[in-house]
């Protein structure tokens, strides 16, 4: 109501100086205000001039920012299906890989959807692709994601440049998704290519060094490569599940955090815990086997174990996936090996009769021997340690050398065994209790070797396993002669007074197992985000 | 040789006073070990002709440590399937969970494999079961490890004190595989024993406390009801897979060191990081969020997850398995929660169609309706928040005490809930924006809403979920108004500055879903070896 006192208002005395300054800020304010306004409206009607002129602005621009505005449930295809759908009209979301203009009335653009690209082409048509849309498509920045209308179309030369090579997409309409804020630290085309081509080729490509991919791995991990990659690390957790649910095996969940440091305390990382302390799990080896005298008879694992070892090689990370599994044992540990052997090989034939494609695109990348194991009566090989050491010395190694693998010993003994049995796979049985950890359960006739193994991938080790001592009398003898005291593990050591089943397992490193089976070279491009002594982000 | 110098001799000068007494002593020393020789001599004979007249010597006794000396392959059978094998010959291994001798001619054994137990009985009989079998039998200390062999024989009455109820095995032959060192510290059938028994019985049972079971954690796990809790732990694990697969999800596994306090510093774990620190992730929230910034279209991740919390509650751990997922957006942030919705009911569908063993063995425990949803046409009950505070303010809750739901009111609406609708599972969409994390994408018309979503089972929140920022300046001015800073945060932001689909998700906690499913009323029972603010062991 126009008489009622408002708050706002002015009461009834002359204005002051200061006041009478304000009116007048307040004056000028609102005539810049009303100036702007004008502006605003004379662009805007510059541009609905100019959209006057282009038949095309509602086929392209930005898409406002998708808040759930709407629903119209249209469906989106898949880049790996095109080649089946030539005459088709399709609605794609995909990555602007590259873009290419030809004048300026067409433009090539290379669309990426994770392991697969294909070219689309917009050209200017009279009242369906403008010459501002296509200026517009031109200038959007590689990464870009559009959501993209076309006609799937046939093409006479193979596309060498985008991985479904048959057809191409003739565009229609064009949106943007989401675009780039700021430059790429690199291009996914230079951070996919292999190598030998920086090396053989005349064209000066950029190399991508392994420092800056991690740096910017969100960008690294878009490469057909690295798509390529973690899916099949995460065919390699399926086809482990797999194998061992059918086998009658339960997934468990062991606690990381642990109140004493297990195992060998020096390479431990500490957490604060509230007002003590605890430790991150090394492996999931005391939890496996309290697991088994808790009367689980087959269990495995899939989780983080962490290693504070200052180690900065080709193969170690401060924390990776382990792949573990324990289970009873009615007679003889073999009947563990043989379970392990047959997880392997489940696991390979998957991969090879399920993930070709995924194969063959990191082969281009990283180009490498298909992996190579021993299938039907032959079986895996399967050496002795002895007889490891022998095939070592044969070739020229010092016995007293070999009380260990070294690193370089064990590569050295993968070439030898490739070269004499064709194989990337063995099996190593019968290792030196020396080497071993306390709670490996001796061989009963001679007391200087265990009942434990190793299993190999291109000559390294990428499994660990052995029967374990289920007493808790012998364990703790165990325990002293390798300097640990029992009373430190008291739970661990209880759980065998409580009565305990014999049993065996072993350990996986899944990143190990994704490297070397692809030949990657280095464990990191095997992990999502990897972590070590120097590297703790992304 | 008799003349040679043995250092062992005295030297040829005559004996002192004190040799003299030690000269003694070792004479006494001899003396008494003759004498235990004798003794023992006598006892071994005594022994031997005792043997003599056992004809079972050979069927019966403590076997060797098993070192995998030998591999007869003879396969073991599960007492599951006794019913079926009446008359047939079988070799299990079991625990002994209780014995009871009828005079020194007989004896009792209930058997147990993890949810299993059958009826075990020996007699007395010429030429096969001796007197000093059957001693020896009853004399085996409960949770003893026994490999047994027997006659599979039909019985008129059921036996109401096993789960296999229409057989026993009539033993000839026992041997014991691995004993109990020390007391239980409570027997396995007291910890399976419903509390209503004790309530009402006329017996005096013993009550066996949570804290007792959890520092005891490994017999308390032996029970059938832990058993079968696990067996339907690893099949949600299973069953959460299968469903995200068949749904075009690859499994991620993002690092758990963290270089940055992420999301809420408050409730972080800090980790001494060689010589800085790391922290231990809260959630896989930004590193599911990198991946969808890195074109992983479809992720999930199962693994551990932290929580610095000093929650001292029944649902509260600080460690426990999330169950993870997130995925793009096409058109709206709906299209995630029919995933998840989906998702659920297939995980009920596959307990309810494949566990009812299990879920009958738990219910034995804890008694409890079955867990009710809807199905069909009519679907999954979803409210709005709004929807779900004006059920609550028309029960008599203060609207003004409806600002966020205390965990009593989530409970009553649960409750509320039941009663109008029938179901113990729903959802609630459309959160307060002010009661979600910096991340949550606003709801386009009404500011103060948000696209977020919960669900719940039995009236406790089991998954929080929503559309996530991908824009990064929505994104950093979403973080300011929060308190956090963008910079503390950068390779986050920075994710999404490369160009980011629309995406959301969400994440489950696993042992609630087992909690809430299966009615536990502590969550401690659903996790393996549970870490609360005070508890690290075991």
């Amino acid at each position: 109501m126009s008489d009622s006192q408002s708050p706002d208002q002015p009461q009834n005395t002359g204005p002051s100086k200061s006041e009478l300054k304000k009116l007048a800020k307040a004056a000028e304010k609102e005539k810049r205000a009303a100036e702007k306004a004008a502006k605003q409206q004379e662009l805007a009607a510059q541009q609905k001039a100019e959209a006057d002129l282009d038949c095309a602005t509602s086929f392209y621009g930005a898409l406002p920012l998708n808040q759930s505005q709407s629903r119209p449930r249209r469906p989106r295809d898949k880049i790996a299906d095109l080649s089946s759908r030539v005459g088709e009209i399709v609605v794609l979301r995909a990555r602007v890989q590259t873009s290419r203009a030809q004048g300026n009335k067409m433009v090539f653009l290379n669309l990426r959807q994770t392991t697969d690209t294909v070219q689309a082409l917009l050209t200017v048509t009279p009242e369906k692709v403008s010459k501002q849309m296509v200026k517009w498509t031109a200038g959007l920045a590689d990464e870009s994601i559009i959501l993209v209308e076309g006609t799937v179309t046939k093409v006479q030369e193979p596309i060498k440049s985008a991985s479904v090579s048959d057809v191409e997409i003739h565009v229609h309409q064009i949106h943007l998704i989401s675009g780039i804020d700021g430059r790429l630290p690199f291009s996914v085309e230079d951070a996919a290519r292999p190598d030998t081509d920086l090396e053989t080729s005349d064209v000066q490509y950029n190399r991508v060094l392994l420092e800056t991919r991690l740096n910017n791995r969100i960008v690294d991990l878009r490469t057909q490569t690295s798509q390529a990659i973690f899916k099949i690390q995460s065919a390699i957790g399926d086809l482990f599940r797999e194998y061992l649910s059918s086998h009658g095996f339960i997934e468990i969940h062991s606690p990381k955090l642990q109140g004493a440091a297990t195992e060998s305390g020096a390479s431990v990382f500490k957490v604060g815990y509230f007002k003590g302390n605890a430790y991150l799990g090394q492996s999931p080896q005391l939890a496996k086997q309290m697991a088994i005298a808790a009367d689980f008879e087959r269990v495995y694992e899939i989780g983080p174990v962490f290693r504070a070892e200052d180690s900065n090689t080709h193969r170690h990370l401060t924390e990776f996936i382990g792949l573990d599994l324990e289970m009873t044992i009615e007679e003889h540990y073999h009947e563990v090996l043989e379970v392990l052997d047959g997880l392997f090989l489940s696991i390979f034939r998957g991969l090879r009769e399920k993930y070709t494609k995924e194969i063959g695109v990191v082969q281009k990348q990283f180009p490498a021997d298909d992996f190579k194991w021993r299938e039907g009566l032959e079986g895996t090989l399967r050496l002795t340690f002895r007889e490891a050491v022998d095939i070592l010395v044969e070739d020229g190694v010092r016995r007293e050398d070999l009380d260990d693998f070294s690193t370089e010993n064990e590569k050295r003994l993968g070439r030898l065994i490739k070269a004499k049995y064709d194989t990337d796979y063995y099996i190593i049985d019968k290792f030196p209790m020396a080497l071993r950890p306390f709670y490996t359960m001796r061989d009963s006739e001679d007391p200087t070797l265990s009942n434990s193994y190793d299993f190999f991938m291109r000559g390294e080790e990428i499994l660990s396993g052995a029967q374990r001592i289920h007493d808790p009398a012998v364990l703790c003898e165990a325990m002293r002669s390798k300097g640990v005291d029992p009373e430190s593990m008291k739970p661990y050591v209880d759980g065998f007074r409580m009565g305990c089943n014999p049993h065996g397992g072993g350990g996986i490193g899944l990143e190990r197992v994704v490297m070397l089976f692809l030949k990657l070279n280095n464990i990191r491009r095997a992990s999502l985000f990897p972590r070590d002594p120097k590297r703790l982000e992304p």
